[in-house]
């Protein structure tokens, strides 16, 4: 499709309002990581005062993304769909928003393609059947997964966090501290994410000739409260682990408090991971060791990809993986020796 | 406006498929908290089935709902987004979101009334001065606002929960334990919610025959970082408080850390209480004592008002002012005898 005239103007006003070049502008404007967050700012003001480069910029119709995230916006999901949200007013494309527990229960991908206000949209962690998403593929509709759920066919776009190497790094940092009996907070069974990051901290385990212990597993809903009651469990066992690692840093804060509830000094006594570096991680005493999670740019990375494939752009890598980062704080530390490691019964 | 036929057998269809009264399905379309969440959780998984009661039942042309919260949606506003989304989606209404910090930049409020997509819009704590907010109320174009910033004219609908009395309940609750001298991480200072909460804390004082002082009140940003280092700030006084009230649960787990570094035991030697009771609350060491805010509430009743201001229905009490409930847990005791609470330079 043919470019509109004047449409470089428009980058190129922004650019000149910003202070910064128009190579930049563009690299914020398709979410691209290596951008100061200070630039970023400065080009999310101008497009604010100038007004986003209109969708005639992209040469495609106009046309709302429907973002499905059918989960309550908490600090994890929250956070990737206020991203999603700041990076479609970069592009002048309206959101349209459904979310919250009770959307789970909603048939709504079948009625998209149909749709002539909607040109495009984000599922996020969509609970929908594969054969579902496959469908809607089949019927020509751009979308895009973040965090999918299930492994998806090559011909879907998704992006997610790269889980399986973030979990392994997480266990092999353990592994170095010493630690061979570590227990698993795991996500939920039939959740992508949790096979892939339970997958990760087995190889660690492997490599120093440890294999997994199923009483060592428990599957979970990732919350504080689940996190406690699998953290009980693991810490009651007649063979206490050394170390736990949890889904999450909410599960983690829920481990840490059944520590303390049997005086268990973390991590002196036992160390406890988390995953995903929301604010909470900060907060506990000790802080959490954890993972960072690229949420932010799991958001603005989904919107480039949608926006290009809208432009029926050539896209060649559509699962795309984001780098993780492992966080060290207090939470981690070395075995502990024997006598304070052993039974507690 | 006449009534749709036919329109009041989806409600029955809906009842009849929910198993519940049609009274029962009009109280949860219309937001009123006297529902069972099992109930509330049939009737939406009903709705779910046969489709929402179209925008014709509502005797309204249809258009979709404008909703700016332009924060990030973590677990305070994203509760609130999240209820919003549920509950539009009950109306059969669309939800155009605007979130996001770098939305706080945008202006969009004086485009709205002429946009024919958008029928309403519900403004969380939204930025724009009050002039702003008039001038939309003159264009006869229908909005809430969910926790104004600043104190609003009687004809803008407002929702928001009962910051004074909260706030007295929380500081009555402290005197009743013997506390005095009390410090305060209140919230922004431009903020109603702040002013209130404080008006509150200072009645409660009062009562107790103690005068408002200066240099035991610090206004930040509501996290836990802030709430840091001003619980740094109150702890390193002189003359120490006694009890530190927080303006949300993320900066009193800030206070517990500020409390925590300096051997203080909570509530032994320091009491502390949060605001909000999101989980973080429930996760803490000790549990905080808080206040539970009805977020879900204020959304349902934020799309409710709207609905009947679409209607054109008479509202007579645009302002509402949700009650609040004090959650006591562990991190509040009786105020330290003398030589334990004197001092600490």
């Amino acid at each position: 499709m043919a470019r509109q005239p004047g449409s470089r103007a428009t980058v190129r006003a922004i650019a000149a309002e910003a202070g910064v070049s128009i190579a930049t502008v563009s690299r914020v404007m398709n979410g691209q990581a290596n951008v100061a967050p200070d630039t970023r700012e400065l080009v999310r003001r101008a497009v604010a005062r100038l007004g986003a480069p209109a969708p005639a910029r992209r040469g495609t119709a106009s046309g709302a993304i429907y973002v499905r995230c059918p989960y309550v916006l908490t600090d994890y999901f929250g956070v990737i769909v206020s991203s999603i949200a700041e990076t479609l007013d970069l592009y002048g494309r309206r959101l349209v928003l459904s979310a919250g527990d009770a959307a789970r229960e909603l048939q709504v991908l079948g009625d998209l393609p149909a749709d002539p206000a909607i040109a495009g949209a984000i599922l996020v962690v969509p609970p929908e059947p594969e054969r579902d998403l496959e469908a809607l593929r089949a019927a020509d509709f751009p979308f895009v997964v973040v965090d999918p759920r299930t492994p998806l066919p090559q011909d879907i776009a998704s992006v997610s966090a790269a889980n399986l190497i973030a979990a392994r790094t997480v266990s092999a940092h353990l592994v170095d501290l010493g630690h061979r009996r570590i227990g698993v907070i795991g996500g939920p069974g039939d959740w992508l994410a949790s096979q892939s990051r339970l997958a990760g901290h087995t190889s660690a385990l492997a490599d120093a000739g440890v294999l997994p212990s199923p009483e060592l597993l428990r599957s979970i809903e990732p919350t504080a409260d689940w996190g406690y009651d699998a953290a009980c469990q693991l810490l009651d066992l007649p063979e206490r682990p050394t170390a736990l690692v949890a889904f999450n840093d909410k599960a983690a804060v829920g481990a840490l408090r059944a520590a303390y509830e049997r005086d268990l000094r973390v991590p002196e006594d036992l160390s406890i991971t988390g995953f995903d570096d929301i604010d909470l991680s900060r907060s506990t005493v000790p802080r959490l060791t954890t993972v960072r999670q690229p949420l932010e740019e799991m958001g603005r990375m989904a919107v480039s990809l949608l926006m290009r494939l809208l432009d029926r752009h050539t896209v060649d890598a559509l699962h795309v993986e984001l780098a993780t980062q492992l966080v060290l704080r207090g939470s981690t530390g070395p075995v502990p020796v024997p006598e304070a490691g052993g039974p507690v019964t």
